[in-house]
């Protein structure tokens, strides 16, 4: 397998992408990587690693960079080149930890649809109380989504979990305002329909407040309910435990407490950690590509790189292109 | 001022409904409480309590009942006596803790809308780290909403805030997926120069991951993503106080550590207790109506009435009709 990674996007970068990139051609098999940045930063941390190669160039997308305009103009940016590197047919896979609209656009604009689907979708998958975790997607690829986009994300999600989460029959929920058939918007309501006859297991409306208990392993939402779901869940987190580290440290009596729990909140802390899960994918797209958390460290990155390689060993894109082509055939023979 | 309370709705109905009415009609000058529901359960609670008089009825609205036909089958329900007492003119407000949708119902229906208004928005106040709390709405009143019923939000939610919460020019965020101006669904940008030109304090687009640091007094959205942000905030937190249950319930070490921060944790658990900023209004209506919380205690049923009261004694619903009557004098002169 060969992978791309943009090794200048991401706070961490290039430092936990180059060592994270170290760490996966020793653990997995058959891996070469092409990192794409600044040489005179990468070389020194690579050392002699066999199976990683570098192409240099001094421009990069950041993050205050307008996505769509930044994929325009900077055509040796790294993530560019690294998108490139896959539509030219020289990596089977992508990654990168930078500008999130920008490799959305990088992967729509470059590396190109994947035949039979409409609109990518991004889709990390969360942390659940019993440690399972659920898929959401879309969590903002598109603002402004149709029912049959949102049918595509289910089979997509649904095909993902069973090949690289390895779930049997995984469980297909739509984000909605009520869990009740018939509930919700005139875009749930027609997707809910659409969904009932997708070869998924669908288990019909799930409400935002069981997500974290894990009521579904696929939860579909349009990217705008996404985006907002997942800030939301975001926040909520930080918050709490930012109020947490406050009464803690609040007198004596609570600060010798801490000191006594410390370790197993901390652990707390890990389980809602979802780098554990790898990247976001950005699937529908012709070839993988992973967008990794922009904090992300040298285990996170890692992640992110095993994941592309299971997308590529278990044939995610031709799975899902392959069953896109047969609902289509038999869409257009009713 | 009167005001109409369904005596029968919610988890703890009508003991704590009954005993809220009580300390409310104790504390609160010139207010009398028509209390609608079975006289043989409320009673007794009243013992002799003054200007409370109690309209009985055996019949009642539950939470599993379909929320439209149920208001419309159920002619002698405790909510729509309830509802009643103010289209006829007998009480200037009412509080119901029961079924959601049938109070919307009911509200829209039987207590009409406010002129000028197109749809009611449903609106709690959430908390913040910082205590201060913050308006959300709709939270699912109308799941398809238009630009225009969220500028009419944006006005009501920052009157609201003004008479009641005393926020002298409240901050008005509208919830999007990024705070950059432009961003968004076909519906935020719509609504973003709409927001621009009305006579609040727009601060522009704010992020969930942000709401609970206080970003903003009053948020606008739509009533599928503000029910599905609202079930996430609380599902979360849910989670997070479940997690840490058990955290602390691991082992020895940790069980002592428990014991020291117990109190703190509950103040914690507390600062997270929206019942304290009342309940949700429904604002856009005819006169106040508040859905209180369904499993409110005595003391949130209390804030609840408080909360009419000020509507009611500050003149919310005036207010916000002169203020659309201008807006729409401007729209139609321009």
């Amino acid at each position: 397998m060969k992978l791309a990674i943009d090794a200048m996007g991401g706070d961490h970068a290039p430092e936990s992408i180059v060592k994270g990139a170290v760490q996966a051609v020793s653990k997995i098999d058959d891996l070469s990587i092409t990192l794409i940045g600044d040489e005179q930063q990468i070389n020194p941390l690579l050392g002699d690693t066999a199976n990683i190669s570098v192409i240099h160039t001094d421009e990069k997308i950041t993050s205050d960079d307008e996505p769509v305009r930044a994929v325009r103009k900077k055509k040796t940016a790294s993530m560019v080149l690294m998108a490139k590197e896959v539509s030219e047919g020289r990596a089977e896979g992508c990654i990168s930890a930078g500008n999130t609209g920008a490799l959305m656009s990088a992967g729509l604009f470059i590396v190109g649809r994947m035949k039979g689907i409409d609109r990518p979708a991004l889709s990390p998958t969360l942390p659940t109380e019993d440690g399972k975790g659920f898929l959401l997607l879309d969590v903002g690829a598109n603002v402004d989504a149709k029912p049959n986009h949102l049918l595509q994300y289910a089979v997509m999600g649904s095909i993902y979990s069973e090949k690289v989460r390895e779930i049997s029959r995984p469980r297909v929920g739509l984000l909605n305002v009520g869990t009740e058939d018939g509930k919700g918007s005139e875009l749930t309501k027609q997707v809910f329909k659409l969904l009932s006859d997708a070869p998924i297991n669908f288990v019909g409306n799930v409400e935002a407040r069981d997500l974290l208990t894990g009521v579904a392993d696929v939860v579909v939402t349009d990217g705008f309910t996404g985006n907002v779901t997942l800030k939301t869940l975001e926040g909520t987190a930080m918050t709490m435990f930012s109020m947490m580290k406050k009464t803690f440290m609040s007198s004596f009596k609570t600060k010798l407490a801490a000191g006594l729990v410390k370790n197993d909140l901390k652990q707390l802390k890990d389980q809602l950690d979802y780098s554990e899960y790898g990247g976001a994918g950005l699937f529908g797209l012709a070839a993988p590509v992973i967008k990794a958390h922009g904090s992300s460290n040298e285990r996170a990155v890692y992640n992110a790189i095993r994941q592309a390689c299971e997308m590529i060993e278990r044939n995610v894109s031709t799975t899902i292109a392959g069953t896109m082509e047969e609902l289509q055939a038999k869409e257009d023979h009713e």
